[in-house]
């Protein structure tokens, strides 16, 4: 059984992250192929990765015919022409979430997928695969908390972003903080619950960065969603957390709770010092999922190699993309918006 | 400097840690005079606390000439009216939460208050006067957190409670469960923000005990609600933890956040056994908030004392009672509540 | 039933710690009369707390007809014989820790104590009497833990304290860290174990302030001691923790473990910050033990009333000095020293 | 640059945890042999690894023209002698702790160790490769605890493993529980404090398990040591800790302290459920240490690759055996033993 050759495409932090898993910690997958518009980022990972192939062009890195695979990191705008290539290129796909901004985009791109069942397509919501989550996953599967009643998602970067962001809003357009970041907790309510969102009402205060009521992008929002078993999700996405990179994640049920990242501890050491009794905390996605992201790519690799359904599909990345949209919605009229369930 | 004379009415459970307080931890009162419509109750309390007066009936205990003020335990439907009575009796009032039941009688017994601007009338929002509580409330004054953002409360009772509630709920009223129990959040929102709410949703399921349903009665509600500043507040109030009595609340600001009661410890005891690494925890209001009880009349005590204004008004009273109506006005019509602000 | 009438000597910290206690927190208990060689402290108790009579002679105020036990909270080396007194002039005692500085003093008081025996004597260890420490108690006389095979216990004061310990070390003897303050560790050991320690090694080290060398004391040491029940006991003491005080006991059995102070929380919050997730710390004795002053002397005010033997006996007094007398011996002869256990 | 192509020898637990890394985590590694006298384990984990020769005999594949270096997770007792023949043989050595059971068998091998400059020989004490453990030393090294006073060290197994420790110890000698055990915390114990110790005293008790005293085994050890700038350090070893496998290091300095799995949190999961807030715990050694694993295979590469010292050294693992040596013969004599320091 030889090895899956991948072909990548966007080469910033997290490409760098999934090009560095893919060609050192993936035993099943070969990068064989990476794609930027950026020579010097193209030079660089090829250098320290050992990669054959680069491409300024996608659509000629499409056309090598050394590839099973392609895994898509570059901007969300590219997402569904790219994966919609790709598929038409015969290759299975792992896209970084979001799936698309668009949705009828998006509708487009399910549908082509769908012509093409023994191709995969994987959407990258990597938390699913952190151990911490596979591990409550697996306590709310068993019943441990019974039924559910409340989800409560908390998903806030760190205060160190926050001028960067800044500067970037100024002149480009986020997607708005709910597709942007809080889709990742979107996600993880539908995975946990099994249900989906039939409304939502969110909020949002810009406190910090007054700025940003200009530019319509938040520093802080709030949603309140009611799910179709009525599961409550209470949601809170932020950017300016002052401790580090605050992801959290409650689950209520009838026999207990429990919380993932209460603390978002760093790893197992306290200190003690003229501050009180202090545990470090993650300051990053990389830090915080390092693990989670090679256990996502292991998956996608799994999938092809044994021809199993992906764990996170396109439809996944559809209804995210939707339930955050809906979420931006509601927080530009200030009113509770229900979710389209036509599809 | 005499002892201010105190005349209790109601020996339930929270009348008895009131009753027993007053009588053995407050020097500066004394507990003269006892009021219920259960003689054996009476007589227990009596013996124990060695109370000169009993009276089955509150008229006549108001017409005792020996007391300064008059502590409300009552069922909460008799409030108002209590209050009216021992204001007109030129007395100073300490009553329990809520204020009343009904924004009309609240009014006029604000109205009445208003007439006797030298005597006390003090609410039992107990919560603020806890030590964590306290403390957390001197670090956001003191700007430690910087602009809030978020406050998020919980208020959940012990699983060991739901039967009997249950029970009770078959044939009574509770006032529905934001009125009975999340207006203690209500209040800790108003009084960390220093804001008003402008408008709430609010959502309610029952899992555990779906016969709930039938008598318009929640095991588990949430509710998001706008403040005037923007700030947002997430509340989660319910009947039924697994693992205790759960009162936690959350400050979020651009500087930093905080909470108290993230895990509700009942000590500083951890047990490392066969479970796990495992806190204790508290298991019901008594034990968590014995200090704030105590310190609360304390603080009734000194507002008579040094002539100062109640730290809890009866405003505060208004205004909490005001917003868990609307929260239940949402929960029943599934949309967005405003807060009338009228007055 | 009337109130015990109490005279208390020293007017120091915990002088007045214990005073305030006994004028308000104890109904069962009348602060009758004071004494301390200091006008000035004289007069600022008996403002405060409304103390009838004031002593500058400990004797005189013996001679007071309208005392009925004497609390000591004098220095030191003033215990032994003013407990002496005490019982000579037919009152209950109570002395704060230690029973005494030398052995053969506290022998012929433990003497003298046995001739009296419808006079209480009682010595102030009062970390027993904390709540959490009467929970674990509770859990290891249950039979939670198994059988018990190692107890280790933290006993360190805050970095605040070290200038003015360096000074007043200059030309004062504390005792030695040990019987100055490792003996509330030892007690415990004592309490929990229920056995006597048979031998003990101890070590010391001046890093921060190794002027300290010179008058023979000690910023930090740590001890082991073997008890008659092979049960091991490990124990540090220290004057040096920058993060506050840190007052930690944990036992280990067969079937689990605990910890009482694990991390020296000061109250239920935690905050997150720039410094990483912190809960504050206890910073001071009065701050950690309030509670358990109050309830020591409640007990003290039960075996008088009851009529029952105090639960810190005048021999529990004893042989926690005996074994901080070893500890220092250890230290001085780098040794393992046998505790005699002749009586 | 090729890879360095390793031979293995033991595949028990611990064997196949190393395999396992070399075949698939490390990729400067390819495990071309592995050994043991067990068949079966051989043909699994030819199986499973693709490794290509196989041998029953060590000396076989000491033989082989294939290889550069060895990887020893044999039982104890043949370390020495392997370590030696692997030099004798041209090649790099990885070994499993402890170095050796006999001094004078050390001694004999690090002479020819240092015969051998050019080939590395590296000392399995993985904790030290744990991303907690390499946390604390950078805290450590910069100063942040200002100057070390106390370590403590626990290491105890879960009490799952007594029932097979007790059989096992009925007809084979573990080496006594500090050889076999806590030598790893005495290695941590001279890292972070970059001293040697002077002298030790231990203690033992076995309560859950009295029939240990026969064989001379303990379920439960402690120690306390002297270093040689009176650094003290205090060390737990145990095999019935009840709520799984609790790995703990604690540093005490002037300007603050740490603790490594002060609480040995299995991941980032808090339960709220009827036994309290509960954190799950590791269970064992791969569960714990897989990372540690990993990255010290990784750095044992990097000093090939690299030609630099190893960074636990053959002496480091002398020094252990040294003082584990001596934490028994202080257990069998109940006595203080000085560390012999002449090599």
């Amino acid at each position: 059984m030889s090895k899956i050759k991948i072909g990548l495409v966007g080469l910033g932090r997290l490409g760098m992250t999934h090009a560095t898993n893919i060609a050192t910690n993936i035993p099943e997958m070969d990068l064989v192929a990476i794609c930027s518009l950026n020579q010097d980022e193209l030079t660089t990972a090829q250098a320290l990765l050992n990669v054959k192939e680069t491409y300024l062009d996608y659509q000629e890195m499409l056309a090598s015919p050394n590839l099973d695979a392609i895994v898509i990191v570059s901007p969300s705008g590219f997402h569904c022409q790219q994966i919609q290539l790709a598929l038409e290129a015969g290759l299975h796909v792992f896209c970084e979430k979001p799936i698309g901004l668009s949705l009828s985009e998006i509708d487009q791109t399910l549908a082509l997928s769908e012509k093409h069942p023994e191709q995969k397509l994987m959407i990258g919501f990597m938390r699913r695969f952190d151990d911490s989550y596979q591990y409550a996953k697996e306590l709310v599967a068993a019943g441990e908390l019974g039924e559910l009643t409340v989800i409560r998602c908390y998903g806030i970067d760190p205060s160190s972003g926050m001028e960067s962001f800044v500067k970037f809003a100024a002149d480009s357009n986020s997607g708005g903080i709910f597709a942007d970041m809080a889709i990742h907790d979107i996600d993880l309510i539908r995975w946990f619950s099994q249900q989906e969102v039939s409304r939502v009402w969110a909020l949002g205060k810009n406190a910090a960065y007054p700025e940003l009521d200009q530019v319509n992008e938040l520093e802080t929002g709030t949603a309140m969603m009611q799910l179709t078993d009525q599961t409550m999700a209470l949601l809170v996405t932020g950017r300016n957390a002052a401790h580090g990179y605050h992801v959290e994640t409650e689950i209520i049920g009838t026999k207990g709770m429990l919380r993932i990242g209460a603390a978002p501890e760093k790893n197992l050491v306290t200190l003690f010092n003229e501050h009180g009794v202090v545990r470090p905390t993650s300051q990053n996605f990389p830090e915080r999922f390092g693990q989670a992201f090679v256990s996502e790519m292991k998956a996608f690799a799994t999938c092809i190699l044994d021809d199993l359904p992906t764990p996170v599909s396109a439809r996944d990345g559809l209804q995210a993309t939707k339930i955050a949209t809906a979420c931006q919605t509601s927080f530009e009229t200030n009113s509770i918006v229900e979710i389209d369930r036509s599809n």
